[in-house]
């Protein structure tokens, strides 16, 4: 299980809502109350646009709670999309390389969840890889795999499309493997400009997955933060589990669900259906 | 708060105690029951005596249930005499410098609890210590400080006679500086043949600490180990929290307690009275 | 040996002088020219003002040359004023908290070179600390405890001033106890706004020093770089070694001097001189 | 480049050959004199046989220089096997998993050189492995790619002729593809037993290695080393580059050459020649 959270809207110091938000992403590394495990020890991300190039991304092995980097970090750049991963190794090891966010060019991708039985599956799951990209897969995890399949199925112009055909075909590798309930998990990805996160799982029980359903809200969880009263109606947060149990200003994305946030405010919702597909 | 455990017997690999017993110190890193905080993750130390002079120290900064180093370590390494400390920060970095056991030559020393607003105390601590000492003490956690001071007061001549002097001093110190109960904590100290433990708080309410009573229950719990059945009646373990639920295997050390551990069996307890200093 | 650089100028990316530069930063880490040895090895630290309150921090134990953290951190930053440090340790540990530049509140410094024999001074100089700095020193370089007692000779209200009263002390106390020639180094110091470096040893043959000597000259060295050719009279770099070998560009700074570097292109020169002090 | 070391004798505290050496291998991790490049400061690994089942595997990312773990490891442990490795990256990412030694079951496997263009080459070897091993390559260097290719190709029952055929694939794919010289280095291989090692390149121009000619000539070179003066006939060491100048001591490998040292002195060389392969 792993723990994860992305901001779109104003340029923001990641700090007010990794360290100074009740039960905020780094909180969570260490309770986090949804889910099988509360430790979120094993190694955290943070991706960021903003100045220079694409994304920028601190990853360190280190449990976020401890890291004195990422609290000076998250305190002195500014951003208007980011996205902080904290997680809890299921098998591959705890190394840099392992941590989320990925990044290929102007992107990033988080997962929280797993490949059911991800052993048996991943050389055919790499093969399948363009193999431009075969070389670029530098950790042993299995969620980095599924982000480099998703861009060889065009993440880079469609992304849920490009998840609905990587899924389609992790679950039908594993029926030919006899894996059962081959995906699960929430997704998240982002280019820069827009945002997108998906709950899905095999099983129809996926992991959690929220986005605050109104900037107002917001607001009144911080009442003495300067910067939050300014929120406007275009801020919105994607969290796997929410920062605080306030009723009202999380709302629950419902499995098998795709969700898209733009600047603007804009925030569409629509089915998410792996497509099938056949392996030889 | 943080877990230790020490091992006087026969020669052991630690990996039977630290990862192939059930709730051992490792799975107390993540889980710990006893205690405020169930997570011990912000590093760890493994302080070995056998091969070579002296005790071996390996200490990490990462959270010893993830560390491979850890694992091929406590795998490889045979030893009748080691202490393990898993590390939970309170105000000091997550720096291996800050990680349980520290070693002064033959010595080792571990601590689990804390000295009360050491921040306010520590100059005058410092200032207490042998001056050939106060440039050895390397990083900045209340127990390093309380170690050199033991040495200072003759630690390697009569342990525990050395903390009770030590903890007269803090005590003295944080009365005429206004702070309340100073000092907290269950302490283990060795210098390869024999191991000193000590039980104590000025509140009265000192962290836990057991000793296991008896061999022949260590071998019923691990009916499947043969190592374990090998057990002799000279084999003792200290531990600052239960590595099992079995009822009738540990003994808990009484609060203001002094614990003697000897080979050939040897234990002995006696009443632990911080001997009362004056500050100036 | 160390190696350290300063920016003061127009909003940068680090990265066009830590990576962008012939033999900059970063490549000195590994291949220094001047002074006994050439790699720095031994940890590094980047310390930057702009966003957010205060300097920003990120120091990390690995070698400069391969944390692929500062390659990120270095790209999607900007800073008008900046210093780096790459680090050769001389006996103290290699860990964060002795990577330089230190932090106190808005301020920053870093140092190449030594105290002579400091395990020897350690505790004196400690002593001599403001009592409430004493807790904050939280590694075990000479450095950081020089930094604390020019922050205790008046840093914040005149950093020359304080640093020759803070080499005063130290050479005084050294004659006392038999240390010859205990300062060696360039320091540099900043508190947002503005920049000092002293070039000083007591055998008067401190570490290396350079400054920018006109932007012109950097523009010419970076014909390329869109960034550089728009480079302003106020832009100011202060290197413990040069970035290149093209002439005219760097101007040494004289053995026993004091720079004073501030914004609009303000630079002065000055003697350094420790002032005279008794130690009891 | 890297370098590397393996002690084949009488069980040996490591340190005698990693700190106590004049220009030892952890000398050599600072200041190597053979190759191109004097720094091996990405990463180091000691991997042992003793005590515990199969090799005991110690790696970290930092330079093997200053890793305080590694002088205490090194001191504590006894073995009568053992290889160590130091590594300047090329390429890859600097991380424990790309450290050398390699281990697969009770094989080590260490590797000073490269796979020209890798990068290129890489799919097309993974998929040469054994299916069941894919997914065990954890990594992302060549060398372990090779050593789980030769483990294809039957290294636990030949590792001189599985060696032999791994170059042969990996040149006949090479010129399918357009790259030159593919293959660069010196190998080291050990089962706890026996010790093989290869200098071999494409080009005919490989990575320096040697074998220490004569126990009598290693006592000479530590005459105050109580330990070495009970050297016996037995011992022998392979290195990628001598650890002290002294005439006499050291014999060269001569490229395109195999050696297989096994326990009561025996030492053979035979002529190392990659078997020819077709790549479809």
């Amino acid at each position: 299980m792993c723990r994860w959270m992305a901001w779109l809207g104003q340029p923001l110091l990641p700090e007010e809502l990794l360290f100074n938000s009740p039960h905020g992403i780094v909180d969570q590394s260490l309770h986090a109350r949804m889910g099988a495990e509360p430790t979120n020890g094993d190694g955290f991300g943070l991706g960021w646009y903003g100045t220079g190039d694409g994304p920028g991304v601190f990853r360190s092995l280190l449990p976020a709670w401890s890291d004195a980097n990422l609290r000076h970090l998250a305190g002195h750049i500014e951003s208007p999309l980011f996205m902080v991963h904290v997680r809890a190794a299921i098998g591959s090891p705890v190394q840099e390389l392992n941590c989320h966010p990925f990044r290929h060019d102007r992107w990033l991708f988080v997962h929280n969840g797993y490949i059911n039985r991800f052993h048996e599956l991943r050389r055919d799951v790499m093969l399948e890889l363009d193999p431009a990209l075969f070389a670029d897969v530098q950790g042993t995890t299995d969620s980095e795999v599924v982000f480099n399949l998703a861009l060889t199925y065009g993440l880079e112009d469609d992304p849920i499309a490009a998840l609905e055909r990587t899924f389609g075909f992790i679950e039908a590798l594993a029926r030919k493997r006899g894996v059962e309930d081959p995906v699960q998990g929430s997704f998240g990805v982002s280019d820069g400009e827009s945002l997108w996160a998906v709950r899905y799982s095999s099983d129809g029980k996926p992991r959690t997955l929220y986005f605050s359903q109104d900037p107002a809200a917001i607001c009144h969880l911080h009442p003495e933060n300067e910067r939050f009263q300014r929120l406007s109606p275009d801020d919105r947060l994607v969290v796997s589990e929410p920062f605080s149990d306030l009723p009202g200003v999380w709302e629950p994305v419902p499995p098998g669900t795709a969700l898209t946030v733009r600047g603007g405010g804009f925030l569409e919702m629509r089915a998410f259906e792996p497509r099938a597909a056949t392996v030889q």
